[in-house]
């Protein structure tokens, strides 16, 4: 597949960086949307380095706020997140991924974390997995 | 139109709010998006007694952190967001609102809050209003 991703240059993420507003944790919300049928995947966090990286190497890294670190998507399971385009909102505090999610984007081994919907009884599962989340996590390959 | 819109009943709200993950200030992360295209429209915060507003009535209501109350979408600048459906994501903490956007989202007056891209040289518009920002919330009608 052609790399149709746009990568910006180290000097003008290091300067573009001073315009967004990472809040008091010095995190920015990320969301990562399928590039070509806009299916929203995820939602997470990104540090300043964090985003420096995804920027820089075109693959989405998140700061895990559990475990306090970097948390390059895809690294234990796989399901990695090339970067084709990154935009950010109005008030510097969002940033939209435009990503090519390899497999599933789900720890629950669904592509989409948003397989919950709101229906008329309650919460109802909308999608199943199509990858076993113990093949993704589990045992050795 | 018709209203393909999806309305949990009030017992099915007050039930699965309990499954809801608020942050430390009793917030969501909300992002809109518009259902039919599948445009991401904007990111912002919901308190439980926005969201629960917003499923019942089916009129996006979001919370702002900077006015510290209720934020009727479109109340002031009649740009709002009916309900088509909400999806909650794995662990709870972010809801994806598939909303219908009448005009729209952004204070800037356009369609999508994401109108900057980090390209090459740094960040660039993508977008450019379609309504006067002063319409949407200056002078008397």
């Amino acid at each position: 597949m052609a790399d149709v991703s746009v990568r910006p240059s180290q000097e003008a993420v290091e300067r573009e960086l001073e315009r967004v507003a990472f809040d008091s944790a010095g995190l920015i919300c990320g969301i990562a949307q399928q590039y070509d049928t806009g299916e929203v995947l995820m939602v997470a966090w990104l540090s300043r380095e964090a985003l420096k990286e995804t920027l820089l190497t075109g693959q989405v890294c998140y700061y895990s706020r559990s475990r306090q670190s970097l948390w390059r998507k895809g690294e234990t399971s796989g399901q990695m997140q090339r970067l084709v385009e990154a935009r950010l909102d109005c008030d510097g505090d969002a940033v939209l991924l435009l990503v090519d999610q390899t497999g599933v984007a789900c720890h629950t081994g669904r592509r989409s974390c948003f397989y919950r919907r709101f229906a008329k009884d309650g919460l109802e599962t909308i999608s199943d997995p199509v990858i076993e989340p113990a093949l993704l996590y589990g045992s050795p390959q």
